[in-house]
Order: structure tokens, then C-alpha cells, then sequence
């Protein structure tokens, strides 16, 4: 098969080339100089270029054109689907509309900063709905004729739509709502207090890192000011950040970023920069960092041992026993902001966001009224109103860098978390005692195994499907969210 | 001129993509983890790849062809001057020929390493015959009927030849073996002693890099094995590397490198991203490394500075005063290795290695007989024999990875450094005042203003001969280590 062998010899260099381009986004976040931004644009606008221009170039359309697909196995078949997919993604969008989205979302993310800081949504508002336009034209190029916000959805979350994520979103919002009203007027844990030292959180976060299972011959954990994790193969970074005052925050981002990056590191070293060789989506990425951070991470076992591990580094904190510090960790607490919600109101978060850009999207809500939309839809959900922009329709960068479609994949992840915790505990009912120990080696092979190893070779739903044994659904993560917080507010 | 602009619209993105390879470097002695290795060799592969299809476009031979020069000004022809030559070089080179010489030599160093260690050149020997067969075959087809050797130093110090080098070497040695000879046969200073904290080091290492200028606003200072800057324009990083009891080795790199740096960051703002961008060659770059680190660095003045602030550092380390630490800054020792050469001797270095690596490259030299030809020239030179290959044939990793034409770059820096060093005492007769109370700006900023600022925009002899005001000779070079080494040893 020449021209397959000779289109996965080019496409491993772009995958190459695409690691490098990643990898100035780390340089950024990490160590860039500060002085170094403007060069730095130029340099990524280059890369960007290179990968653009490899993505339409008309060899692959030919090669593709040339292989009979019938002959490949699955793994060449499951490669083809996904450099076709992406050739064709990248010869839709016009490259002068990717031009103007590129320089209107770079003005826009820095009118929204400003906005964000002088709370002042009129004034980020006209560029929005430029915004808006351009995603807008982009999507129907990507719909060729189909459902516009599908489109934009499939970018992140290939075969997902509007109207399945809308019945799975609407069996849990209002469940979910509920919940948060009964938490809330139950009797409260107490709240963390004092002062953590920083060296000391960056060791034990170190060591979380470790007992999730990174591995550290191929990846790195540095500061930064926003946790992420980058890169896919031998070379995975996460950073992580400290908070004198909140060591949770360094410790469950850890543990968040190392669910992401265990899954880049853990998919079969075959795949090794090919299309297969990443995550193959954000939504089951999503389950990954969730289900380390929340149903692991955050379980009773598992905060058992994290509670001996932070009296070893900091002594005494004025937590009297682990039961109390399994409440404090996952007591819910009234807020605005999305990143900074618990595991139940978080979804609410979402959902809100969800609905919003859609209406967006299709022209049922204007950008003038986007602001009493959200206040509104905030208050009928939480039970408090928003105080401010900032805390509000502002406090998320991703519109202003057009990105519609992403925001459910934060709850798909959810879901799909929900799904794999209920077969991980049904292929291992002794995991507490394991995590008990401090010892995630069952759950991180189970998924590894299972789902991490698989890499782009199944569709998204079908590898959760595969792993989980039922149809994704919404019912398992409703329930374990039911029973964790009925059991731990006594409801 | 719309040819011009297309040509310089492309050659800036070159350029671009030219820093975010060489950034790869940076990031991979620095902070690559150990288990990227084969990952990161086929991304940077694959940015060769990018960079050498834009070299090698013919739109580049096209856009050139449509302008007209006389209709340009001095600064857009010198652009044109380095993007003609680096077209030139890339289409003559066959790609095929480029990629063995890349296989091989990535062998060669491999095989380098472990003859070094084993202390066996005849293990490493077979290779080095394939390098430079292969070398000579790139240097036949870069020269196009002129001189191969010359061709390759074309490379690293366009101008150049060996025969003006020839020359100006040929000057240097006999006075340099003389110099060196009496040097040893003089009372010696003391040696340092004592154990200086490696945290303190890097504390006053980075004082020194700002003492020199260096703009950690567009930089940043890291450890490495070893110490290199890296980078053009706002991002130009450097590294060091510290050992308990050798501050001297972190301190004089760090200034050393400062210099190559100082030069990225000082040339004219309005080359950022262009062919004039970049210091011009290997030689006006040594020569600001070298000055900052020796003519500045190393002076009775600066050195006085210098002694206080390692007393402030280390407390009492065991040197009485500033003169005596003076005379142990600037110690000649006998040694084998040239990296650890002093000022004088490490002239010596160079010369024996552009002489056997011509006799190398013309063939009156086979490599049988490289081994014994360096022990005789070596003692012939330092006055004893080396006592093993690592001290000897096998202690540089260049002639592996196929550098022929680099190492008389490194005298011609010190050579160049020599000229500009008379010219700037003779502008600043006070400029020991200056660097006796730390003060280095004077003399940097004559070197920005005369040498760094304009980048590649004039021939590098022109640069430094509009500079120094005379033909560039070996001459102040000779006079100045003649004056202070006599200075020293009481000659």
C-alpha cells in the first residue's frame, strides 16, 4: 500500500510539527520571558501556517483518493477517518475566514480581559457579536449544509449533538438543581483554615502526581498560572499552582491535569504521532480528569490517606479526624465561578452555558440581552442572584476566543466519568481498600486498559460504551452525586 | 517593490519557524524530560524538514529574479545579500546528500562519545572517514569548482579563507608557544581552594549577567551540562552550570555567554525576524563573548569588583586581596582540554586543530594517522605529551558532528575581540575607573553601538574594521596578552 504508507510518512510529521506548536504554548505559560510576547505570536502565526498548509495540502485528498479502503485493517481504517476528517475540516473553512476569526478573537480576548477587570459587559458586547458571526459562518462551512452548532460541537466532540446532549443536560439539570437546595439547607462542614506552605504543597503534589500514576521520565509538573496539561506520547507536561491559603486548589488540579496527562501518556506506544496517538476527544479526555480528580481523588478511601499525608507535611492543621476532612473537601459552598465550583453545582455551571451559546448560535438570543439571560438562568438555578459581571457572563475567556461546542464537553465528561466509576467498581468492589492505602494501581490500570491504550481508534461514545458495557447515560454520575452528597449532608 | 515584500513576508515566517526550532534545542538541555528523546529527534527532524523545503522553494529564486537591487536601499540589499546566500547554499547541497550527512553524523557523535570514554580512536576512527568523505562531497558541491575548505568556513564566517587565516595564524603561534613557554618557567600564582555553595553561585551569576547588561526581561538564565545561548530578537536564553569548587567556571561562562546574547538582544529593533536579525557570524560572535569575558572580565579592574562581591558571597575564601586573585583568575595552567584553557593558551588549541583538520579535509592527512599527528603538534606546542585520547584526538565532539571549518572561528573571535578591545581604550581611556566599581555600561554600550546593533548588516571583517578603525589583524590581540601575562608573571 504506497500511497497509505506514504500519507501516514507525511502525516507523522505533521503530528511532529503539531507537538512543536503545542509545546510553545507550555514555553508560554512556564518560562517564556515576558518581553518575548510579540515575537512569540509571530512564531506561533508561523506554525500555525506550516500545519495549515499541510492539513489542505492536495496530496493527502490524492492519497486518500488512492487507497482502497477495504483492504486496511482497523487501525489504518481508524487512521484514515481521522486525517480525512481533519483534510476535510481544514479545506471547508475558508483561510481568509480563518484569518479574520484569528485577528478578531486575539482583539476580542483582550477586550474581554479589560471588561472583565472594569466589569463592563457593553463594552466586550459589540466584538462578541462579531465574534459570534464569523464562528457562525465558519460553522455552516463545517455543516455543509447540516446543523450549524453540530458542527461546531463535532470539533471537540466528534459524533456529539445538540439534541442528545439536550436530553441527557435536561434529565440532570433539574435533578441536580434540587440537590444543591437541599445540600444547602442542610447543616455545613467547617471550612479549611490557616496557612499552607508552598514548597510543602509542591512536594505533596508531587507526590499525588506519582500515586495517579504520572510518569515523569516522559512528562514534567511545573507552576503556572493556570493548571493544564500539554503534549500527547513521550512528552506530557502538566503544570499546577499554589495558594497559601488553599492547598486543595494545588492538590485536586494536580490530580485533575494528571487524568488528562495519564491518558496522552498510557495510549499504546504503536499510535506514537499518528491521528490515534491523542485523546480522542475532550469530552472522554473530560472523564479522565474527572474521574481521578472526583469519584478517586476525592472519595472517602482516597481522603483517608491524603489527610495522614498533609499532617506528615504541614502537622497539625486544625482538622480533627478524616471523616470531617472528607466533609471539608467536598463541602459545597454558594459561588459564581465555574472553576472554582464543587463536583454537584458544577454541571449547573455548564448546562447554563450550554443553553446560552446555543441560543447564541441560531440567533434566539441576542448579545444585547446575553447578560439578563445569564443573571436570570443563574438565579432560577443557584437561588441567589450574580453580583457583578465578573462573577457572571464575563468570567469564562472562552467566547471570546470562539469557542462554542466546548463547554458541554465539560459535562459529557462528567457523564462519561459516571459511567466508567460504575464498571470500575463492579469489576473491582474491593477499590476503598486500595485507595484506602493510597494506592490508585487498580482504578489507573482498569482505565488504562480500557480506555487510556485505545487512543483515537474508537468513536468517543463507543469507547466509553465499550469500557462502561451500557449506552452512555447521565443516570450513573446522577446517582453517585445523589448517594455521595445525601450520605455526606444526611439528607 | 511587491516581489520585495512577498520575499520578505516569507522570510520572516523562515524565520520565525527558525527560532522555534532552535528554541527545541534550548528546551532539550534544559528541561526535556529524559524519556522525549526519540519523539523530540523526529520533531525536530520534521522542523529541519519545513525549514529546508523554504530554503529551497524556488518562489524564493523567482522573487529574487523580479528585483530589481539598484532600486534598494543599503539595508534591503544586505537582506537580499543573505537570503540569495542561503538559497544558494540550500539548492546546491543535494537533499540526499543532507540527510546521509545527518545520519551519519548522528551515528559519528554516538560513536564519539563512546570512544571518548573507553579512550579507544581507533573505535572511532571508520566513522569519522565516512563524516568527512561525506564533508567533502557537501564542501565540493558548496564551493562549485572553488576551494572546499574554504567553502565550509564560508559557512560559519562568510569572507573568510583559509588563507588570511593562514596568515594571521601563522603570526600567532610561534609568539603564543614563546609567550606561553615563559609564562611556565615564571613563579606561579596560588590555586583556588574550598568548597563555594552551588545556591550562591547562581545567585551571583545572575548579578553578573545583569552587571553585563544581559535583558532578563527578553532572556532567562537556566543550568545545563553545558553552558550556550540560544535564541534571536526577545527570547535569547542562556544557560550555566556550577561546580562546588570551580565558581570561576559558572561565573566566566555566564559572562561569556552574556556576551553572545548581548549581541542577539542589541541589534536594531527593526531587523527582528529578518536575515539582519542574527549576529553576522561565528567570529564577530565570539569576539563579544570573548571581550566580555577576558578583555572585561578578566581585567585587573573588573576582577578587584569581582573579589569583593565573592567575599560578600562566600565570606573569607582564603585569598588575601584583590591582586592575588587577580593573578589566580588569570592563571596559566598546563592542561590538555581547550575548553579549560586560559586566555593565552587556548589560541594554541585552535591552531592545532585548523591545521589537522585542513590536512584532514585536502587528504594529505588520512585519519590513521590524525591521532599521532595531533600528540606530536600538541607537544611540539604545550611542551608534553598527551597521555591519552580523551585528553587528545577524541575531547571535541565537532569533527562528529561534521563541523569542519568552525574551531578558527574561536581564534578569530579573540582576534577580532583584540581590535575592538584597542579601539574601545583608546574611546574610553577611563574605562578601568568604570569597571573597578562594577560598572560595565561604557563598554557595552560602545560595543552595542559599533558592532551589535547592526546585526548582519555589513561583511563581518567590515563590521569590526569600521569598529576598530583598522584592517583586522592579529597584532592587538598579540600585544594585549604579551602586555598583561608579562604584566603577570613579572616577564
Amino acid at each position: 500500500m504506497k500511497a497509505y504508507d506514504e500519507l501516514m510518512a507525511f502525516q507523522r510529521e505533521t503530528e511532529a510539527l503539531a507537538e512543536v506548536a503545542g509545546r510553545l504554548g507550555w514555553d508560554q505559560e512556564t518560562v517564556m520571558p515576558r518581553g518575548a510576547a510579540p515575537q512569540r505570536s509571530e512564531e506561533m502565526a508561523a506554525m500555525q501556517g506550516v500545519l495549515h498548509a499541510r492539513n489542505v495540502d492536495p496530496r493527502v485528498a490524492d492519497w486518500l483518493a488512492a487507497i482502497d479502503g477495504e483492504a486496511l485493517d482497523e487501525v489504518a481504517r481508524a487512521q484514515l477517518h481521522h486525517i480525512r476528517r481533519g483534510h476535510d475540516r481544514a479545506t471547508r473553512v475558508p483561510g481568509e475566514l480563518s484569518s479574520r476569526i484569528a485577528r478578531v478573537t486575539s482583539r476580542a480576548q483582550g477586550l474581554w480581559a479589560e471588561a472583565r477587570a472594569t466589569d463592563d459587559f457593553a463594552a466586550f458586547a459589540p466584538v462578541l457579536e462579531e465574534v459570534i458571526a464569523l464562528k457562525r459562518e465558519e460553522g455552516q462551512a463545517l455543516a455543509a449544509g447540516g446543523d450549524v452548532y453540530d458542527a461546531m460541537l463535532d470539533d471537540y466532540e466528534p459524533g456529539a449533538t445538540a439534541e442528545t446532549l439536550t436530553a441527557m443536560f435536561g434529565a440532570l439539570r433539574p435533578a441536580l438543581a434540587d440537590l444543591r437546595a437541599a445540600v444547602r439547607e442542610a447543616p455545613q462542614p467547617p471550612v479549611l483554615e490557616g496557612v499552607f506552605d508552598e514548597a510543602a504543597q509542591m512536594e505533596l503534589t508531587r507526590l499525588l502526581a506519582t500515586t495517579f500514576g504520572y510518569d515523569s521520565s516522559i512528562g514534567r509538573v511545573d507552576k503556572a498560572v493556570h493548571p493544564f496539561s500539554s503534549g500527547s506520547g513521550l512528552d506530557v507536561r502538566i503544570t499546577t499552582r499554589t495558594n497559601p491559603l488553599d492547598p486543595f486548589n494545588c492538590f485536586y488540579s494536580t490530580i485533575h491535569e494528571v487524568g488528562h496527562a495519564a491518558y496522552e501518556q498510557n495510549i499504546d506506544q504503536a499510535y506514537l504521532l499518528t491521528p490515534l496517538g491523542r485523546g480522542v476527544s475532550m469530552g472522554v479526555h473530560e472523564s479522565q480528569s474527572r474521574i481521578y480528580e472526583n469519584q478517586l481523588g476525592r472519595s472517602r478511601a482516597f481522603t483517608g490517606w491524603l489527610f495522614g499525608k498533609m499532617r506528615d507535611a504541614f502537622g497539625d492543621f486544625g482538622v480533627a479526624d478524616a471523616e470531617t476532612f472528607y466533609r471539608i473537601v467536598n463541602r459545597v459552598s454558594d459561588g459564581y465561578i465555574r472553576t472554582e465550583a464543587d463536583e454537584l453545582q458544577y454541571n449547573l455551571h455548564v448546562l447554563l452555558r450550554f443553553d446560552l451559546e446555543r441560543a447564541l448560535m441560531s440567533g434566539d438570543l441576542q448579545v444585547g440581552d446575553l447578560e439578563a439571560a445569564w443573571n436570570d438562568r443563574f438565579e432560577a438555578d443557584f437561588g441567589y442572584p450574580v453580583d457583578k459581571p465578573s462573577n457572571g457572563v464575563l468570567q469564562d475567556v472562552h467566547w471570546s476566543v470562539g469557542l462554542f461546542g466546548y463547554f458541554p464537553t465539560y459535562t459529557l465528561g462528567n457523564v462519561y466519568a459516571g459511567c466508567l466509576h460504575e464498571a470500575l467498581r463492579a469489576a473491582h468492589p474491593d477499590l476503598d481498600d486500595h485507595l484506602a492505602r493510597g494506592e490508585t494501581g487498580v482504578a489507573t490500570e482498569w482505565l488504562r486498559t480500557n480506555v487510556q491504550t485505545h487512543g483515537g481508534l474508537y468513536t468517543p461514545r463507543d469507547v466509553i460504551r465499550r469500557a462502561s458495557g451500557i449506552e452512555p447515560s447521565e443516570a450513573p454520575l446522577l446517582s453517585y452525586l445523589q448517594n455521595k452528597f445525601g450520605d455526606l449532608y444526611g439528607l
